[in-house]
């Protein structure tokens, strides 16, 4: 395979994933069209793909069950196989059920500091937790570590085990599996008569916005991807438009999930798919999250959140649509909605402070 | 038409009102599934039927726009009638938007303490808002003052103006329409695989309760309906269980949808087509409201909770099931959530308060 993912693997790695994951359905309010409408200037239609409703609530179950799936493709036995990852939050979750789906062992390294709930939920999976330190460097050498002992345990068995790393987004195949998010969401947009001239979707470590911004532009050609970041974490716009890499360096944001640096393998792919990447602060993000709470009913977490922010509250963003030409029918939007995993505590004080 | 709708009356109201209100989707979860059948000690399915994704966010619509196309039926055009009610809450907004997408006049008359953006909402919709004291005494006297006036505008008209009151719940029309959501719930469970054997619903004043009953009923024969009620609120269960009519007297409940006293038509209905009706404290409905935003990542209001904290925590719905023969195969319970018009902060203070 190719270090680009092409859009006839990201279709291959849809059929492959399809009894494992939902077909997450996509929501739409006049009321918030017209909002936008009124922010833009022109008419707009906008199309929320809810993979809050997703399994394990969040995108990651698909790349990480696409990921597990072709590591299976060449272990005679599903049993045989051990996945490894580190994480604290919904990727360690997503392999974690993709393991037990397919009959895989799963062993899952999560900082001392995670949340309980978030420890029991992967346990309850039947993953192994190992706790460690709550450093990069820590989950790293523990996930070293684990990897080190089960293969010298294989080399010692009669069994032929075999012991992978997962990792949350740098990774051609989880790449190609959140890239099914726009398989679906370009179609049902089709449906609703609202084909869509623009995508925006989140970026942390730029796994979903790589893989959803390849298939999209591989299957519409005038389509417009936008990355929305926060602020507060803004290192993937820095990389972008300076094309060098930036790491993100003492992020600070309430959209938890997009704190991670962008990677080897989705930087460039972002460099090349995606059309550019706008900013949004935590005051935006909490007002697009009480609109997206009170108006479409669901729950999002604030990283959700930045896609709608970035439509009603940047002001590059406005700029960028008043440059596109007119084409006669409302512009169509199509926003990726990437989790619901809240702390609603957490979320209470968000939502006070607006 | 009879004094009980019938089953041919609720299926055509489906039909008469189908263009102007969603088919709502259900939702199941697997989680909530084995927090039931735990606590029931048999295998448990749930179907949640949510209207909070409705119009208006809320079933009300159902019955409102049911009753104003019945009314104008014998009117030759649809600008000639006002339809005018009095409400602090959802059957304004979906009076005053079954109004405007029929052509139709509207008037709402509500109490000068109803949320400003609820005020606004109604007028959103083009419809006239008359404010008045916040007394029961005082929404009555005043629509029957705007309907005198409006009576006697259109006796001094050449147009034949026709004025009639929306009630809320105690009308037959709002009752066949509400009754539309037994017909969407009980055909999706079967596609589910889930055909239902328990319905429960919120009860207030019985609009829905005595339709969704009615049409469960006599499109299922073996079909147990329940209502359920905020403890603090428990008119209805007295009502039903004495037979006889108890007045909801100082209502003190979260559930601020489910205040109102049954109504001369719902009561006899429910009495006849309702197996019992249970409670559930406020501290419950918290409880079970912190597990539907959770586990299915919807918004919905306190009214709605009530149903999943009667599945969870009450002890007399218990007993009930442990009396159930056994059927081979799990058991279905259909739980209608009503609507999702919260006021995010008071709602965030009721879930950090559990």
């Amino acid at each position: 395979m190719s270090q680009i993912p092409t859009i006839e693997e990201i279709k291959q790695a849809a059929e492959i994933i399809k009894d494992y994951v939902h077909k997450t359905p996509v929501i739409t309010s006049s009321t918030l069209d017209s909002f936008a409408t009124n922010v833009l200037g022109r008419e707009t239609k906008l199309v929320f793909k809810c993979e809050n409703f997703q399994k394990v609530g969040a995108f990651k179950i698909r790349g990480a069950t696409h990921a597990v799936r072709r590591l299976l493709e060449t272990v005679p036995d599903p049993s045989l196989l051990t996945v490894v990852t580190h994480s604290s939050g919904n990727h360690a979750q997503a392999l974690a059920l993709a393991a037990r789906q397919l009959g895989v062992r799963c062993q899952v390294v999560m900082p001392s500091n995670a949340p309980l709930v978030k420890k029991e939920a992967v346990k309850g999976y039947g993953a192994i937790v190992t706790e460690c330190v709550p450093t990069l460097e820590a989950r790293e050498s523990t996930v070293r570590e684990i990897i080190q002992r089960l293969e010298e345990e294989a080399a010692q068995s009669e069994m032929q085990y075999i012991v992978r790393l997962v990792p949350p987004y740098d990774h051609l195949d989880i790449v190609r599996g959140q890239g099914t998010i726009s398989l679906e969401l370009l179609s049902q947009a089709e449906e609703l008569n609202r084909p869509l001239d623009i995508v925006i979707a989140p970026v942390g470590g730029g796994g979903m916005l790589s893989g959803v911004s390849v298939a999209a532009k591989n299957l519409s050609k005038d389509i417009l991807v936008f990355g929305a970041e926060p602020t507060g974490a803004s290192d993937a716009q820095q990389s972008f438009r300076s094309k060098t890499f930036h790491p993100s360096v003492q992020p600070k944001t309430i959209a938890d999930g997009l704190l991670t640096s962008l990677g080897e393998i989705t930087f460039p792919l972002i460099l090349q798919h995606v059309d550019d990447i706008f900013t949004v602060t935590d005051q935006e993000i909490a007002k697009a999250m009480k609109l997206i709470w009170e108006r479409l009913k669901i729950v999002v977490e604030p990283s959700s959140c930045v896609t709608l922010a970035v439509v009603l509250y940047s002001t590059e963003f406005k700029e960028r649509i008043k440059s596109l030409a007119e084409s006669g029918r409302p512009l169509n939007i199509g926003l990726v909605l990437s989790g619901g995993n809240v702390d609603l505590g957490a979320c209470l004080s968000i939502l006070s402070g607006i």
